[in-house]
């Protein structure tokens, strides 16, 4: 399975994503569900990818062609698109139409289809404001608000409370990034088919660039340390609620 | 939806249950969800439902009919079975029986079937153990041991982190009862369909019968109270991790 969250702050737009894959119990592979595209300081999108990994790592290469493509225009790169909506509906439109020609072949040998995927997508374009969107097999999608700043898919209940008491708009940077690394750790220790090592991303509102990207690895101490101090933490607030 | 759970713990057994049910968004209910079986003393069966209200109604209808019948006899009665085991092998039988009937009727009328249950069934007979079993809806069932003292039905995703750092067969009835509640708090703050009031349940070691039983309303001060606690807590452990 997969777990990816993203948060839409004043500050900025935090998104971190697991890499574990798994096509059943007994074949799971570790592989990169984010994707960068930037041209910094002009724009910058990070998507994060969920579901059938065909179909995912399909859009993902049909978007990179589009945009690298020496003729591409602004209906067909999403680093040419006008604003962030026309590139997310290029975005859309590539998964809708992948996951229907995946579905019709698995279809054609009469088997049962599960050929859906799901995203999360922050970034910015200069002069325009940050977004955070979660796109739909459909190629339909939702953006996140001050009501409800984060984003999540895959496995994301575990995950959850935590989000849903500390994160509102104003959480800073700092924290916005502990509660996305301790929601990824409730989800671990609770789901063996989501897993390490973690890709964690920071875009600064106005820098329409990644302003902070890195790899949190299985050994990586800082993270242990966290995850030590967060359950020792709850294992003293549950001794001290009354 | 429902979300129950059940603790076999050294000292006891403690049970919690929701009594929300939707068929729909917009068709919600309150149900009793927890039902018990006593000879004081001699035997306790305590049984928690999820799934098809038709479905855990019929079953309970026909558990209690079979105990009451003056011509009950080992193999049909609950309360009359030589071993704990012999009475979950009753109640599977007759949720088997009845989840078939259902879907076959439902079938019938070219519907697609829903007509699953599943149940959590805690007790203990005189000079017997106590038992925490899991009953699914085909009749076979899962028992709580030692290394897994909890067991869960319904949506039992977003209570489960804080299940699994603070309980073990060592904890206290106290705790068990604060850990059961808490769990409760995080899915009743997650999803809609699970809702107040709640059914406790305790039923100590050794009592054969329910120790203490009672009826957490909405408006509990002391649920409330443990909330708010619990809530205020879980930001200041987000403030301390480093």
């Amino acid at each position: 399975m997969t777990y990816c969250v993203g948060m839409l702050l004043d500050a900025g737009i935090v998104m971190l994503s697991d890499t574990r894959t798994n096509a059943g119990m007994d074949d799971v592979s570790t592989y990169r569900k984010m994707f960068i595209f930037e041209d910094p300081g002009e724009r910058v999108l990070t998507i994060m990818t969920a579901g059938n990994l065909s179909v995912t790592q399909t859009v993902i290469s049909r978007i990179e062609e589009a945009a690298e493509d020496p003729e591409a225009t602004e209906k067909t790169s999403i680093l040419l698109a006008p604003t962030l909506f026309q590139a997310i509906e290029i975005i859309g439109n590539v998964l809708s139409d992948v996951a229907s020609d995946i579905a019709a072949k698995v279809r054609r040998m009469d088997q049962a289809t599960n050929a859906t995927a799901s995203m999360i997508i922050g970034g910015q374009r200069r002069n325009g404001r940050m977004h955070l969107y979660r796109l739909y097999t459909e190629g339909n999608f939702i953006e996140a608000t001050e009501d409800t700043p984060y984003l999540q898919i895959g496995e994301h209940k575990y995950g959850k409370p935590i989000l849903d008491r500390v994160v509102t708009p104003k959480t800073s940077l700092e924290d916005a990034r502990k509660a996305v690394l301790l929601s990824m750790d409730s989800t671990l220790r609770s789901n063996l088919s989501v897993g390490m090592p973690l890709d964690y991303v920071l875009m600064k509102k106005d820098d329409c660039k990644v302003t902070r990207q890195d790899r949190i690895e299985a050994d990586d101490e800082a993270f242990k340390a966290m995850s030590d101090a967060w359950s020792q933490a709850l294992r003293d607030s549950f001794a001290a609620v009354p």
